[in-house]
């Protein structure tokens, strides 16, 4: 490929992307979609093309761009979440590292390539890719500290930019953490592996555990039901609601959760006397029996403070570690309620299961990956497509399809890469929709680490078709990129994993940057420049040393929270004497069955209603299905 | 080699062996030598040798022997604690997995490499050694089954042994934490890393920030202190104790360790208000001041309960994870107190630094192994030796140089690495003697593992010469011998770890198991053996899988206490009122330095005794030196 393939390829790549932007701005500007572009206001904006024939409903504007652009942190973080701030840090990130490289790319190395051999040089524009490469430069050249200082500057000022990234990505996460409103997911403890006995349910068993061992701190449980029984319980719940409502009209707050969910029987404590005794008597008929049953050994626990909601959830509950395995409960709208019934000793089985399958799944791609391969051999494609012959004779059809087709082909391979990892991190046993995600893109991660960088070595130049659209620096892009993202504009997330992807990015980058290093370590080897290949080691080192460094000071807040900072926001619901109001948020926070949400209209806690469309969105965010509960509940927090 | 080679080889250790077991024999019969050899009594036996001239005690007897074997598993919890049956379980589990292999190679691997290729074969005692090796069974030969069968039954056999060792060994240690008495180690947290304030010292920090932030459950708390400034802070105490003793003479309990130590100044509780007045008085006057400079940024801290203890441990503590750093603390008798002075941020760094130190001494050691390696060579070595030429015309002495003598040498340069690698694990910065030991002896393990395995890539035939000794399943074994130990009869062990190096034990003959199926594998291609290949696969597979399991079911308990059992056990304190003798054991039992040791003699518990000898003991445990504290322990404990 020469210098015209390429430009051909931006060209067309610049194409299609000013389209997009162009179709994407005409069509926000239409009253009907609003309720689609609009779910979340980024910048607040009033809907004012009132007018249907107005002229500039139909124009393509750069606007929204530039307010897009403008937007502050503070106003991304009030409007997003942190998670939205962090999303658009690696963005900015990546660009700035990119900027830095090209900039000393293009003003250093490539002279140095372009002038590396004593060569009668073409015209620009025809000559070959190769020529601008460090395959230019002589063996033993002098000029090969050129080179080594680009790495040293990418790589500093890599370090330094993560750096900083990671210290205020830190800090906001603390500031998320110790600023956000109580949320039920502090105080609950997810316990699976509730060891099965025959004198009591597992409800039963939960209550005696943590009445025992945490009597200071145990609020109430509330048990976890197999899925496939949803329906039967419901009617079960209406027949008994029916019941109750025929005993005791007057009664008041009966709150159907309760009865479907067990265990925190709470709502029943303002009947009288004679509705007791009704309830005793249902028991007593056998319908408590059948709701045993139906049992899962899992439960979400509710402790009365956050801090003795984060020492269940990390001490080794049982000797048995296999028993009574706690973590802390995912947010109530990121709760994966399938995955909860799958039995704890089954999931390190399932684990294995499913990285087995990513790696087949690895080598199968394989195929496309070689077909591609064949496509780029031009004789070899009119072979095949006989067809094509007079197409591919005209010089430009001739650049596309070399420099662009093959691209094009394994991009489309590409994506069905995270769909698939996705399904493997179902499958794997996730009990979150945010753990399954970020399990399912670190799969992906490594996916696209071993497709760019090892299989070019078993398939040849795949890599060059590769680096039109992607570079070694901008993976956290095309990471943050192929993963559904987590659209801010759009969607309504349904979680806030409070920054928790950035250790990824991090060291991602740190991999991305020792990895060059190395390669360069044996280009210069290669090239025999004893000089840049011994400033090279130390460089090597050093950033391995700061990862370690990183690790160190920052990572820790990722993976627990501080204690201090718990006990603090601890004393604070104290003082400020809502600790009741929390508790009786807690015990309809989590619930499995989507009747509750009828209840929850007057509820100001956006999480507490997330269960409405818990069961409607079982693929990725994109789903549209998922719009209409979101919309709802915007408003609803308005 | 042949046979003949290999025998000599075989009857020389065989001798030396019977020598010094005779040499054993004879001197433990010495009554001067009792108190060397009886320290520890594994099975009474009253001293009865008191004749002088009685020949009995010049003839070597294999009694001894007999009773040490029969020795049950209680019997040597008893004597010796868990460390010890965990010690003795690996011999015996490594003679176990020897016996079955060696009889499964015997029986059937043997005979079938032996006629595994059709030639006239030498009479056997001198056939090479070859023969005997699957080298010779030809490609493609049906019988490969055989092997492929050796391995089955000695994978599995192995797993199956392990398996019941991890779950007894578990067992075992459950018991050992429930059954032994309160250790001031399970109430006491270490904290490293406390920020420096200008307004407070770091004492008044520690007080601080724990009476804040855990007031139910702290008790009190104990500063470390800069070592070279021990013999100061001595005078200055001594100075404060006349002080206080001419002011005060009757004052009760007025014990040193708590003037020396700082901190908890309980001691003075008990004194009259003309004694607090001198006390605030000696603090004015700027000896405080003076002690505050010595403090270093770590410290005891000591809780009401068991389980309180381990969530301060385990729990984050600050915002800042490299300030507040928590972990439970060793046992008195095990603190390393030089390193606990070493700031809580140069830790990782020393930690890398040791790692390249050992990496650069593995390459180093390179060295006297191809030396090593050339001796084997018998023409250049009667050249090196001139002088050894006569010698080695003799058949006997050419097959003792070939056969035997560099596998001494080897073994002597491998001699150096444990003393090396304690030395790297003390620089590293281990608080503990049992942690530094740990450290020490995975550096060992792997140390070994490479020379074992993969030097003899680099220098060919050495591996041959290790194999007289050494087997790739007796790994475990060699690692328990090369440490220091943990011997059972003689010396007084420093700490308990609760069988924790079992797991190291575990992994590594996984290791060695796998890696032999590799090896298997990898000649099984070599000659041409698809049906062995195929079925050696899956055995990978499940051995690695079973591994996984081990992990999950009872590795955990290894790392953490479960909080069900701690709970329980603290609750059994609450019920028979000791609590309050175990919090004023707690106050003395961690003392720097050794004074406290006079004010002991009365005490019950080993471990707070222990800090007699802490300073003493630089080396690892066979230091002479340590013997005689030991001795006064043993007779105080009586």
């Amino acid at each position: 490929m020469d210098i015209a393939g390429l430009l051909t390829s931006a060209g067309i790549n610049i194409a299609i992307c000013v389209v997009l932007l162009s179709l994407y701005s005409i069509l926000r500007k239409q009253p009907s979609n609003a309720s689609v572009y609009f779910t979340r206001k980024l910048v607040p904006e009033p809907v004012k093309w009132s007018d249907p024939f107005c002229l500039e409903r139909f124009v393509p504007s750069a606007s929204w761009i530039m307010r897009a652009w403008q937007a502050t942190d503070e106003e991304i973080l009030a409007a997003g979440g942190v998670d939205a701030v962090v999303f658009m840090r690696i963005v900015v990130f990546s660009i700035r590292v990119f900027i830095i490289a090209a900039m000393i790319c293009i003003l250093l190395v490539l002279p140095v390539n372009y002038y590396g051999q004593d060569m009668q040089h073409k015209q620009i524009h025809a000559e070959s890719l190769e020529v601008f490469t460090i395959g230019n430069v002589k063996e033993g050249s002098k000029w090969f500290w050129t080179h080594c200082l680009a790495l040293y500057v990418i790589s500093c000022s890599a370090c330094v930019l993560l750096y900083f990234e990671y210290e205020s990505i830190t800090k906001m996460r603390l500031a998320h953490i110790t600023g956000s409103p109580p949320s039920p997911s502090h105080f609950t403890v997810l316990v699976r592996g509730i060891p099965w006995s025959q004198d009591h349910s597992y409800s039963e068993s939960v209550e005696k555990f943590f009445s025992t061992y945490y009597p200071a701190s145990y609020v109430s449980h509330q048990m976890v039901y197999r899925a496939g029984t949803v329906d039967k319980l419901m009617k079960d719940a209406e027949k008994m609601y029916r019941v109750l409502k025929t005993v005791e009209p007057q009664c008041r707050e009966i709150s159907m959760p309760c009865c479907l969910c067990g265990g925190t029987t709470h709502s029943f404590k303002v009947l009288n006397n004679e509705a007791e005794s009704v309830k005793s008597k249902i028991s007593d008929d056998g319908l408590q029996p059948a709701q045993r049953e139906k049992e899962r050994p899992a439960a979400f626990v509710f402790f009365r403070t956050r801090y003795a909601a984060v020492v269940a959830a990390q001490v080794l509950q049982s000797s048995n570690p296999m028993l009574w395995v706690t973590q802390l409960a995912p947010e109530p709208r990121d709760v994966y309620w399938s995955n909860l019934s799958i039995p704890y000793k089954q999931i390190w089985l399932r684990k294995i299961a499913t990285l087995l399958g990513a790696i087949v799944f690895m080598f199968v791609f394989l195929v496309p990956v070689t077909f591609v391969q064949g496509l780029t051999q031009l004789d070899q494609l009119s072979h095949t497509f006989p067809f094509l012959k007079g197409i591919l004779r005209q010089k430009f059809m001739n650049q596309l399809v070399t420099g662009y087709l093959p691209s094009v082909i394994l991009m489309l391979f590409l994506y069905a890469a995270p769909p698939t990892m996705m399904l493997f991190s179902k499958v794997e046993g996730n009990v979150s929709r945010s753990g399954r995600k970020k399990s399912a893109c670190i799969k992906v991660l490594y996916f696209t680490i071993w497709n760019v960088f090892f299989v070019n070595i078993l398939s040849g130049s795949i890599i060059r078709q590769l680096s039109v659209f992607s570079s070694v620096r901008d993976i956290p892009t095309q990471l943050a990129k192929a993963v559904p993202t987590q659209i801010l504009h759009v969607y309504v997330s349904k979680y806030e994993s409070g920054g928790q992807f950035w250790p990824i990015v991090h060291n991602t980058t740190i991999f991305s940057l020792v990895l060059t290093q190395i390669i360069a370590l044996g280009v210069f080897g290669i090239k025999r420049s004893p000089v840049a290949s011994g400033f090279t080691i130390p460089l090597i080192f050093f950033t391995l040393l700061f990862n370690e460094y990183c690790r160190q000071r920052f990572s820790p807040v990722f993976k627990r929270s501080p204690a201090q900072v718990l006990i603090e926001m601890d004393r604070q619901d104290e003082q400020c004497g809502r600790v009741e109001e929390i508790y009786d948020q807690l015990r309809s926070a989590y619930c499995q069955f989507p009747l509750i949400a009828r209840d929850l209209s007057t509820s100001q806690d956006l999480s507490t209603a997330g269960n409405t469309w818990q069961n409607k969105d079982q693929g990725s965010s994109q789903d549209p299905e998922s719009l209409k509960p979101g919309n709802q509940l915007v408003k609803l927090n308005e």
